[in-house]
């Protein structure tokens, strides 16, 4: 790919990006990262992501070396440096080589292009089926590398046919493995978990844009309430909303009035940020 | 250092033994490892700890591309290369360069010697301080590169004193982060629990010898039941057996005499593996 990266201290070649085995990633699954899209060449929500990435560091007691003015000159140069205007964006904060294997050491930090994998144009329109999974997410408010279980489980969705699992613990929901969840009321509540979750930065967005329009409520949300919804979606970076069709048995209609004025009102706030900011 | 390790088909020094950054390990915490010593050129238990890699890396559904009998040979041939004759060795197998950042890829392998950290001569004596903390690792039997609790609660291990923690949930104990946990009942009955906890090769090997002169129970196991207890003490690799003199408040008797018995009987069968194994 010939892309660069930003290693520690460097610009190097995305091939020459390596860690050595003893880092605490490697050994012990220990680090950190936040991902934003890029979009005309603006970062979107950087501000949100980067705020988030230094408090999941601060959680894990991995040290930053930078400012965040330092980190947002590093991101541009390095989008600049590759050419690319769309692209996603992936910040990395390891545990760093340690000398017994355990103790947290002086953090590794990389920070590289990823290509953005979009939902297919029809998805939308289809929407995603979800099982239900218990499984609690270990420092849920802390976007840590740890993603074993979300990758453990693909193959438990794919025998159910399924898309993606959403967590409960006792019944009580969270989130799925990379995204929020949101579902509609039969009476036009929007509702999505508060407790035990990741604060996504489009999560946040999408309260906010929704406020104007409908109520909303952060809150205790149950395995028994979320099948008797109206709409259901989940949200992420990537992802902006995508309509839930189904979750283990429980169909939802096709007509979705309310996550469609939600999605278009989202799209918006994004298309003004990316105007109010291109430069 | 200059040290030998092997690297998916080749050995390599150790300060070029490196992972790209977009391995799973790296990306998202997955992967599996085993651990072992060596002593007098004997590897420990070897073949035990082989079986639990295999089992570990099949349910992460990780291919390894060598056989049992292949791999033993690579490990002593590295041992060689090594001129080690006393040391620990550490096989990682991750989920390799992923495509998605989230598909498991062809696995990456590295087999590296670790210097072993043995407990000081004085801690046996001395006894170790746990408190106890609600958690459940993930995937308990299998040895993932998970620890990320494990890690992230040195901070309140420390706070507190404490040598280390106990893990239970709603009260039923596993495990420490890298120790499984044994008390010995006021009528001399050694209790280890049975559920949620990594199958430690020395647990196994404890309860083997242990059975010979007490009666011994895996069952489940309460925090309630523990601070009745005469006797604890916590298992692994590198500690064999480390007596527990503190669990929260609870004190236990500096008088240990059944933990004494057991310690100096696995100490025993593990120099007759030694001796029947030296060649």
């Amino acid at each position: 790919m010939g892309q660069w990266t930003f290693f520690n201290h460097d610009f190097l070649k995305e091939e020459d990006t390596k860690l050595h085995f003893r880092d605490l990633s490697i050994q012990r699954g220990y680090g950190v990262f936040d991902f934003f899209k890029v979009i005309n060449s603006v970062p979107i929500f950087l501000e949100e992501h980067l705020n988030r990435f230094y408090f999941s560091a601060s959680q894990m007691r991995l040290e930053v070396h930078y400012s965040k003015e330092e980190l947002k000159q590093i991101i541009y140069e390095l989008l600049k440096k590759n050419n690319q205007t769309d692209t996603g964006v992936r910040i990395t904060l390891t545990g760093g080589y340690s000398t017994d294997g355990y103790q947290i050491s002086n953090p590794n930090l990389i920070i590289a292009l990823h290509s953005l994998s979009f939902p297919a144009p029809d998805q939308f329109e289809k929407g995603v089926k979800l099982i239900t999974y218990e499984y609690q997410r270990q420092l849920a408010q802390v976007k840590t590398i740890d993603y074993l279980m979300g990758i453990w489980l693909q193959s438990i969705i794919k025998q159910n046919n399924a898309d993606d699992v959403l967590y409960h613990q006792k019944e009580m929901v969270s989130e799925c493995p990379r995204s929020n969840f949101f579902i509609v009321s039969q009476n036009g509540v929007l509702i999505t978990p508060s407790k035990n979750i990741l604060n996504g930065v489009m999560r946040s967005k999408i309260i906010e844009v929704a406020k104007a329009n409908f109520k909303v409520e952060e809150r205790d949300l149950f395995v028994d309430e979320i099948k008797t919804a109206r709409e259901a979606f989940i949200t992420s970076t990537t992802k902006t909303i995508l309509p839930v069709k189904q979750i283990d048995n429980y169909m939802f209609s096709s007509s979705r009035p309310i996550t469609s004025v939600v999605f278009r009102k989202v799209l918006e706030v994004q298309q003004n940020f990316i105007n109010s900011t291109s430069r």
